[in-house]
């Protein structure tokens, strides 16, 4: 009940995710708070909704997910803490939760105010409000949640995930294979992107040099792949690209 | 007693920051090591220094900060253990405090040598020197200490933080947000840099798309940047810029 | 006995590595899990091998190091575990250990199979194969290793440390020195490279600025570099490059 995942978008080179981790500890010196990632592309929600849609299957029952990628911070956004079945969630109000919503769905939701949490920046909300919030959180704290939010006002992306046949480029990951929307059953299935046919396989090593190739990643979406290259930059590949499921070849 | 903040420029593809903190574990292996950066661009004295000046106020009192950039390694350049009020550093001595130094007051200097630190490498004494020496600190050893070090003596960076009403670019965070060395107390405020004007703002959002602004960021320092974008590639700033406080219209 | 070690190509951009993590503590809550480098560069194994050879060393015996470089996930390549003298390796069998048995000599090899491991995907044998391995392994389980494999059978990358004359470039730093493959008892020494002469010097600052500069690494193996500046930037330094040692002048 102690434990937290943190993203963010604050990145590697500055001290931000180290303050917010500071500032944590200082509420809970025995916290055990572990990186998700912080190099989530600058104010790219997307992005961060994928990685966090990517990772909630994972993470133990209880535990506090304090997400922040907030390109809002200061104005008039909300603050909230929502309660998922499996997870707890800490994070600025603009559908970063909204592909984790497809698997955590969520139970209740709360204002997350700055009463009682002293020094708030205009700029720095991780460091001054969401990390403490995720850290009282994490010790069991409730009496902090403002009033309850009605969950159909929390703000989604225009995103979802699709059964087939129509889908589309989701995001990338480091390798340049295109994550899509995409999850099918039946595997492996070719699929049609940027005027190409991607063979459908079952691993990468599959297919052959230079074959633009589909399968099944490990987030349980269908990915399109090159094998040793990469797909973003070989195939120009690009978010939000329509992709299509094909019938197998019989 | 026993933390230790860690700020190198050894980057996130080398192992040398696993080996520096091995070298610290083997010497005592319940020792809580906290990162504070590690992709400080290489040699940048002026960044590390900023990171520093933005994580002396948060961490805990007695700490030990461990910062290695250090483009003299090998050299005559000195390594030194400088106490503050409030944090103890291991550092080469190269003028990377010199703006924490305006956040923690120092105390006493002393030098550090190799004396009873094996296996001193000419290239990494990050692993062979500052790093045990940082652990045995933690410990509440003071018997390695060399001769006390006349603090006048410390290098010091062309750098200082002013009240206004000018200053200059000091560096970037990753947003491409520029820090600036004024720390000015009403706010908003606007300011005059690169042939513009940056309007003052309380924050980032409420500003117009591609309007330059100006606001106080979290490190109390006065950042240039613009809503949703990228200041530094956008508007061509750089490091050294000046940068003018303007009377606010009335 | 519960210490991992864990190098990949995973980046720090997906949540990868915190998926790996977070399987391994489902199977022992109090690993302690240190990080080498996730950033090497994707599928680079070369790179890898070079860091591993670096860390090997320094690493306390009997740990445990989980290093997944894998272009061949899914495919035929073998997945093993090998014992060496100093320390337990996790790895797919493509060559990454290559440079660090020169350091740690091999013992004995086992197959590493999916049997008892539940969720086997075809893309993340990080998070499914690889990872609860060496957790069960740093717990001191045995049962799970499979058949013994021949030393002899295991991959080998086409590299080797030499004491001179002849070498090449390995890799490179983030700094853009090059590390080589000399490793040259009497030092300092020119050096021979790419049509330029590199000065034999004991330490980076030693050498005028813009003088390519050879010296004993932090690693034990000859570098090339620029006193503050990037050699392989500024010299054309690429991978595999001859390096030829030179007859001191006398």
């Amino acid at each position: 009940m102690r434990e937290i995942f943190f993203l963010s978008d604050f990145g590697l080179v500055d001290v931000y995710v180290a303050l917010v981790k500071q500032a944590m500890r200082r509420i809970a010196s025995d916290l055990q708070i572990h990186d998700l990632t912080h190099a989530v592309a600058p104010h790219d929600l997307r992005a961060a909704a994928y990685q966090l849609y990517q990772a909630v299957p994972y993470l133990p029952d209880g535990a506090v997910v304090l997400a922040v990628v907030d390109p809002g911070v200061g104005s008039e956004r909300r603050a909230v803490v929502v309660r998922g079945e499996h997870l707890w969630y800490v994070v600025p109000d603009n559908g970063l939760l909204t592909l984790a919503a497809i698997r955590d769905t969520w139970q209740n939701s709360y204002l997350l105010e700055a009463a009682g949490m002293p020094l708030i920046s205009n700029t720095f909300h991780g460091r001054d409000l969401f990390g403490p919030a995720a850290a009282r959180l994490a010790m069991g704290e409730r009496g902090f949640l403002g009033e309850a939010v009605q969950l159909s006002s929390l703000v989604h992306l225009p995103l979802s995930i699709s059964e087939g046949p129509q889908g589309e480029i989701l995001t990338f990951d480091r390798f340049g294979n295109a994550i899509t929307t995409l999850r099918i059953q039946e595997s492996p299935v070719d699929v049609w992107t940027a005027g190409r046919r991607f063979t459908g396989v079952s691993y990468y090593a599959e297919g052959a040099k230079d074959e633009p190739l589909a399968l099944m990643g490990s987030s349980g979406l269908l990915e399109l792949a090159l094998y040793q290259g990469n797909a973003q930059e070989a195939l120009g590949l690009k978010v939000g690209m329509p992709v299509r499921q094909l019938k197998m070849p019989s």
